[in-house]
């Protein structure tokens, strides 16, 4: 019986995500596309240290998996959370929220976009270093 | 900066499987419920070597992620497919098929329902061990 241990990453590092949408180098592997019958779009998301995306909500809610690293995660007037391998997080639809990288991990989470057909993302402000810097 | 794998399992084993619907021993950890307000059920599977569930079907489809191991995927009149980490399966809303671990080595995948307000499974009959060692 194979009972080795792979620790090699679960994806390929995918595409550079758009600078308009994320202040630092992040990388973006599509799994499931929005239009595949599923109503679910799927990707794989790899920040690198202090990389992070701006500020946004999803018409029909989002899940997210951590697999690698310490990243953040804010809800709008809550504080920074922190996140570790194995810690999954509910965003509710419409729910102002940013995520990313730690200061000094990378960070590589699953993010699933469930009702894709409410539309999938919409975009605000940058996270601003003052923000992303509030951690305690 | 912080560059250390962590060659973990990404979950807890969870809890043991129903025996009525699988062959061998599996365990489920729970991650996201139906009623999150998302419409996502999302549970993570461990199947040791052998194990696997019976056939059925989702009416709202399913999303399988393989993180860990080498299992099997098959659709009602169609070969058996390897998975290994990093395969992503996407199952059609009432497509018949079955999963699990290869006869040699455990296997592991997050399993994602979406369009949960459908349903989230319908049970058939077992997957025969001659079913299960047709492999090629």
């Amino acid at each position: 019986m194979d009972t080795r241990e792979n620790n090699s990453p679960i994806f390929p590092q995918g595409d550079k995500a758009s600078p308009d949408y994320f202040t630092g180098m992040t990388w973006v592997k599509m799994l499931v596309a929005a239009d595949a019958g599923l109503n679910c779009q799927i990707g794989n998301v790899v920040f690198e240290a202090g990389a992070r995306n701006n500020w946004h909500t999803h018409p029909g809610g989002q899940i997210l998996i951590a697999t690698d690293g310490v990243g953040y995660y804010q809800e709008k007037g809550k504080p920074i959370r922190l996140l570790h391998k194995g810690d999954v997080v509910k965003i509710l639809p419409g729910v102002v929220h940013w995520h990313g990288a730690s200061p000094d991990s990378a960070f590589t989470h699953i993010a699933i976009n469930p009702n894709a057909q409410k539309g999938i993302v919409e975009w605000l402000q940058r996270v601003t270093d003052e923000e992303y810097n509030h951690f305690k």
